[in-house]
């Protein structure tokens, strides 16, 4: 049985070990965080040792692969001495904040020809593998008008923003993913309208809550993916694909499903409270997904380059974004 | 085009007025009423002429047709006349108040061998109208369980209700046509429970407000009707056939399609305020279908028969409910 | 009661013929159409008198008002002639083909004094009315995204394309007015992604058949508008409106509501077949309004103005598309 | 942590144990079945031990609790042992196959004094769960008709059938509890109407699969239970409640949220496949709130009395199914 480790046990890190302990195919073998004391709750709930130097992992021949979930400016440091250590790795997304640093250190990765997954987890929800299932077999035609929504229930903490490196690279990253996942195709041009509509601190450190991102695609699809950090009514994610022949939609979720119908009107269950809430589940899946690559010897997807080519299209867009002006794609 | 007087312009009346008047197939001759006033009110508003003996109607050989809207206790005698005088009718339900009398009307009509059709509208609802294609389709296969809710938004006052027949009478009977018509088969057994549970009133003139009634088909079917005079949410009726294959649903309608996302609910627009708002567009298809029979000389469908058969289930009903205990049908 | 005349009997004439014919506040005049076998046509459904001649109905004394449905090119002259002769007048949109001649048809109207109200019928759709009552309620508080859909089911003649003024100007002109209406804002910047998709003679005609509207209004919210001329699966029309508080949503409209559930699916009715099925209720409600207006003395609404603002921002959308920049509004 | 053992390792005691495993307020001390390959499996994938003999689980004073997922035929042997040795009792419905012999079962566990939950889990789905919430607090005031549908996806083993007790204790049971439990009230009458409309080889081993069963609540409440053990299309479970303020529904789930537009359909995901991925939620939930009810010291719900009183509804069903009268329940 594949032997794991995970790196890195804040909230998702957490989340990673609690799905390697309770998988068939793999165990966990360690955790680590910089904090000692989390990565020890961390054990204490999965029945696992806390290392308290990284090089435990890395240096144990024993551990065959690594979950890399710690803060993304440590991503390509991990990222580099796991590959060197010659682990399989999944790691979280985004592969580091600078551009140029991350395709650096998937070269460094690609020479090492260790197997990498990066933790794009929302291909594994059900509703939008579906989807993408649709659109493959031919059922919409050719693609013509894609729609994606991405809103968050509440503002996270101006201090996490002024870090992040802004909404385009930070949260609508994902939808960047999932449309190229989707239309298996690139962007040619990409335009950004966005605002700090939400709260004007937003604006002080340099950031927006709230976009419009258009796209063009190589085979001519117009895309749309609208962002806001804060909604009133939980977590909406929406995707729907128009094509020539129909159209697929992967829906907004209800968190249950119970309807009450008083005077002239009905009261639904809303959406999930939250993001995890909402795609807890595609979590285990993508981990699945790995354990299933790595044990069979194939490559895992999404991959690194998966990683950095969304992280090009958060790029430009924020370059639109700033520039006012629509950005084409060199070819 | 075929000439049509509407013979009763109470508020059903008025409705089939207006319909004959903008009916491209038809033409309204003239209006009757008991009450000279809402004649006079119903021949302005359709630009026809009111009469004010209803022999004007039945006497002159120009009018081919005639709609009877006027209250239950007149049908069996306007049916009689209208027979005798030779035109085709359309015959608003039921037949007539009493089992008996309204068996001896439909001998007396078939007698003269004019074309009749029961205004049992809810057959022409599109909906309803969809799941019984579905039905005769065999998309669903052999029928094993039918469920039918009718809930209307408002106790009608005592008054009326002490004269209606009793609940499953006046109201239920639209849904055993339905069930008759949905299944093309014939009951066997029927039991009903039944209570007045919105207002005490109602038992006091011998009447019952809330029933759900179970029966047997001949081919096996079991069916459920359930059955309430004030709902809290405007005009409930759903309709739900379940078989071998699969199940087939004509749903609560809404009265509009605008959500609203707040908090951890949607609200939605509710069902329709009331009866007519819901099934209103089944009056213009009902008198669509009898034209098109009149005019092309086929028999109107359903049936003076079809309103006998309907009746008698629902006295059957109404027996078990007094009785408490199962009533079969003799073959 | 208001005495009203239609000019132009082609489909949408005849449906305002008939509209007004069965209109309890006006009655039907007279009708118009250049082909007089038209005219002739819709005054024997409606049962009013055909004109040969226009001037039979601008000359008439006893005609209040006038419906203008002829073709757009002749908009301007009977504005002017209807203005002339003291009619109120609802006319179809839009005003004019070129932007220039309708602002001048509406000085001249203005000059006139008469009352007019623009066929802007969708925002008396019932559905998109309350999407308005809930914005302007605050229920959504401050808006902060708007999406709308608007997408028909077949590509129109390549023949009528080649006159239409464009997709932008002919198709999506109605969403500019829903926008500015929802949101009681107006456009400062305008930008526009558009492609023959659907058949690459569009694009020989000059025209596109799919497109994406991004704008930002002057309180800071961005809106997105996606259009195509042909779906696979009939007339698609929604709105959704994003704000601080919740989101609200005129949602897809289905043509009926029956479901059938087999194996591991469930298939339902789809949207209306076409745009004016789904519709068509919404001209009634104009025209409601319009009589209202006028019997009542008050300004009718949508106003000329609002017409000529819509095309405003079709004209700078357009403009946006053939440059492949951003466009921003004169304040 | 509370120490509790899994007695019966099939299919649900195996789910029981892995719940058991993971949940962070009790640990997995031992597991047991009467095929000691199928405890030992479970115990490899959970990480705990198999014992050959369930001697071994109740002489071991470190075990507080046991969870009872052995066939019915043996849980009133399994009940006394627990409760003579002390134990809290998780135990899986049915008490026992026979009322008489569950009732003495039921007084031997009382006379013990331990705390013993009835696994009961649908109590536990949180959208039913989310109805009773709605019902408890008034929303929809006096419970005037109670809906349920209980429809199996796939007809279960005639060998099965044969010694079930028959669907409306075997099936219909689990909706008998819920009736009690949502109304909080108890039947005064009850009449069945069932067939072997599915499989005739049902009716040969003297059972049905299809019913209809009416109840006659104390408060007045009607309701209706239909069952079903073949449904074309997934597993279907639905309640709804109206009252005299509105109705509540627990709806139908969908096992995934993607639509497809095509022509004039809506194709959407249909029902979750079986009763398991429907409900296997509730599992945990349900040994979640036996774990806080063990370690608060309070009575766990739904106690064995609850247990016993919808096996009775189910007696007096099956009575009424066969005598073909309805049923009074003595007071």
């Amino acid at each position: 049985m594949l032997k794991t480790a995970v790196v890195g046990t804040g909230f998702i890190g957490s989340v990673h070990a609690k799905n390697v302990a309770r998988h068939p195919g793999t165990e966990l073998a360690a955790v680590y965080d910089a904090n000692l004391d989390f990565a020890k709750r961390a054990a204490a709930t999965t029945g696992t040792k806390a290392v308290a130097d990284v090089a435990e992992i890395f240096d144990n021949p024993e551990i065959q692969s690594v979950v890399i979930a710690t803060p993304t400016n440590t991503h390509v440091e991990y990222l580099r001495r796991a590959a060197q250590a010659g682990k399989a790795i999944y790691c979280e997304k985004p592969i580091g904040l600078d551009y140029q640093e991350a395709e650096q250190a998937v070269e460094a990765v690609r020479a090492a020809g260790v197997p990498v997954m990066l933790g794009f987890n929302r291909r594994f929800d059900p509703n939008h593998a579906a989807l993408r299932e649709e659109v493959k077999s031919g059922a919409v035609g050719n693609l013509e008008i894609i729609q994606m929504t991405s809103r968050g229930p509440n503002l996270p903490p101006i201090s996490y923003l002024a870090t992040s490196g802004g909404q385009l690279r930070d949260q609508t990253v994902h939808f960047f993913d999932l449309l190229r996942w989707i239309s298996e195709d690139e962007a040619e041009e990409v335009y950004a309208f966005g605002a700090a509509l939400v709260d004007p601190k937003v604006a002080e450190v340099g950031d927006i809550d709230t976009s419009i991102v258009t796209l063009r695609l190589s085979r001519g699809t117009l895309c749309q993916i609208d962002s806001s950090r804060r909604t009133g009514y939980g977590y909406d994610e929406r995707i729907e694909v128009f094509g020539s022949k129909g159209l697929v939609e992967s829906r907004r979720q209800r968190a249950r499903g119970v309807s009450r119908y008083v005077g002239d009107k009905v009261i639904e269950d809303g959406l999930h409270a939250g993001w995890f809430e909402r795609i807890e589940q595609s979590y285990y899946q993508a981990l699945d997904a790995f354990v299933s690559a790595i044990t069979n010897g194939t490559p895992p997807s999404p991959s690194l380059e998966d990683g950095l080519k969304a992280q090009l299209l958060a790029d430009k867009a924020t370059e639109s974004l700033k520039s006012g002006q629509p950005v084409k794609f060199a070819k």
